[in-house]
């Protein structure tokens, strides 16, 4: 297992903090919103005497629940169609582990969520990356791509959507490109959709369970984690039509017994948060990404698309060397002692040599944090004995 | 991933349930012990408005206390030395991964807990089974058992002390066979120990981690699950002193981010359970052992060891093939209209055509349900096709 170069960075913040310097932390997925009372409140009236196991697929009545949840975001699925996961992590290795043998491929676009990598060594798969370019605000590839990057061994394309690291929201254009290289080529189409409620812009999110045609092909990936602010619940779900897909996950959902209880009757409580929640959440994100944005693209020689969706930005920088540059941030530098903490871009290629000069920046902070954040920023790619132009 | 023998028969117990059959669930490892009202009253408790993803090691506080806790049944270790895990499940699985590569073996002793089977196979790794007997009451096999079985690939021995299935409690002598095993061929020794607090009769649990010498060859899996009748917390833990799997095992922690963070609460504030609790529990399971024990041995053709641990046996039956007898219990048989539901040990030995006439029994109901079980149970194997004797 490769060490995350965040994970790396994690003794230069213990350090800077230990100095007396203020560290803005855009570099994790931990939102700072509150979970929804509801949720909470469920589980603060537990009831019962035994916290036994769960069904290993999850409680029904919850499952049942989330049939109402995704019939609400246009999303028609069965609650036989569903196991629920240890979070989005635990639902990715069995949906790898269920659809693709030993030693076969998997394509993603990269940059892509790091922790992918772990998920395949664990199933023993192999990450076939195919590249996406900031110049197109990390767009899908075109087919041809794909094309190149198929063999044989080619089981499923992986998608995030929208995307973690890039914030990009794939249209049901492109979702329909991929779609014809599934069928083509018989492939399943994995897609982690855990930042749906996350767009902006008055654009709508368009899950691949509603691309026509490849009902057995697709696995949905989800997470109360990031829509509800409930990382530590640790729930997830996969989600499928496909029947030997769904049994052979089951005999490993079997193999772990059942998912968390707490977390499940607490994420059951949270299908009935209002929709006031989710738009006061969306118009909070949307001003911080407005800020990391129009920050960024004030720095000279730097550049960050605006992305429709999730609460990520990969933006390039003027800089040598993003795992150096993200290391000096902590380890040397400080302005008016703060500092932040930024996810070097390069952990998020597959491909060496890639994101050299891009960072990710999780707009998990306050907007007057982020100006703070930004007004570092700004003066660092200054200061950078690194900078490169 | 094979399917085990347990599920398979659920299909049948809900056909019995459906004719108006009631079906005492012998089967299962879930307790009907109440989860300490400590633990449940932190978790109607909580305070905290974001459940944040927890440090993927567990919550530093948690680990803390969990010092305590170790210290009260004489085991030192600290902080470090731990990563929680979502339950004994995850803890397992890490074990093999960190310790052991793909395609090496690991020796456990049959029959064993099924469900190893499933984790062997995600972390790639071969189970090699030495074989325990009924007649010596599932004793710890002869070293030579051991020695015949070690080959250049072993890495490991995995014990479950107090076992699950059999109940056998290994003894402090018998553990240092094993420790001069794992000496002599520098294997690991991963040492499931859930059951710790469950022993009868003044036997006390000896754990691996007191063996003198091999401090940098132990793993320690552990659990809340049975100690608190808490299965739904899925909070386990793996301890060990080797910094090297530590930092191994951390890596695959990190890459499912946290385990969860109620749970982890929960189990946290269980550590305070008053020593009254464990007290009544275990005069509790000491009388049903008993009954199923001495109530097993009057039957005829039947034979059942009076195990020192956990709340399980396994019992020899006069039956031809313990898979199609359970299936019969369900599927065609019941007495007063009630009937039994019982895992063939066949699931558990992985040795193909061990286990035929033996049966594992969960004492996990009161004695009066246990009763009536065995009356059912002793009618059954007169009135059973396929009785031997």
């Amino acid at each position: 297992m490769p060490e995350s170069p965040i994970r790396k960075l994690v003794p230069y913040a213990d350090k800077a903090k230990a100095r007396g310097v203020k560290v803005h932390h855009l570099n994790i997925g931990q939102p700072d919103i509150e979970t929804p009372k509801i949720a909470l409140d469920a589980i603060r009236n537990f009831k019962e005497d035994v916290v036994a196991y769960s069904h290993s697929a999850g409680i029904l009545s919850y499952r049942k629940r989330l049939v109402e949840y995704y019939k609400s975001v246009n999303i028609e699925v069965t609650p036989d169609e569903m196991i629920v996961g240890t979070g989005a992590s635990e639902a990715i290795l069995f949906a790898l582990q269920s659809c693709i043998d030993e030693g076969d491929e998997i394509i993603i676009p990269e940059p892509f969520y790091a922790n992918y990598n772990g998920f395949a060594i664990n199933a023993g798969v192999k990450v076939v990356p195919i590249s996406s370019s900031i110049e197109t605000g990390f767009a899908l590839p075109p087919m041809e791509e794909f094309e190149k990057a198929i063999t044989p061994k080619t089981k499923a394309i992986l998608l995030c959507n929208p995307n973690n690291p890039t914030g990009y929201l794939y249209s049901k254009e492109e979702l329909e490109v991929v779609r014809d290289m599934v069928i083509k080529h018989d492939l399943f189409l994995i897609s982690d959709e855990v930042y749906r409620e996350f767009t902006y812009d008055n654009h709508q999110h368009f899950s691949v369970m509603n691309l026509k045609g490849i009902d057995q092909n697709v696995i949905l990936i989800d997470s109360v984690s990031k829509r509800y602010s409930a990382c530590g619940f640790r729930i997830g779900v996969l989600i499928s039509k496909n029947k030997e897909v769904m049994s052979t996950a089951m005999k490993f959902a079997q193999a772990r017994l059942s998912p968390p209880t707490f977390g499940q009757i607490a994420a059951e409580a949270a299908i009935d948060t209002p929709n006031s929640y989710f738009e006061k959440v969306l118009v909070e994100y949307k001003k911080r990404r407005d800020v990391v944005v129009g920050r960024i693209n004030q720095m000279e020689g730097a550049f960050c698309p605006n992305p429709k969706g999730a609460f990520y930005v990969v933006a390039k920088l003027p800089i040598d060397d993003a795992d150096r540059f993200c290391q000096w941030l902590l380890e040397d530098y400080n302005y008016n002692n703060q500092t932040v903490m930024l996810a070097p871009a390069t952990g998020f290629y597959a491909t060496k040599g890639l994101g050299m000069n891009e960072v990710r920046i999780s707009y998990v902070l306050n907007v007057d944090d982020l100006n703070a954040s930004m007004d570092v920023l700004t003066q660092a790619i200054i200061d950078y004995p690194g900078r490169t132009n």
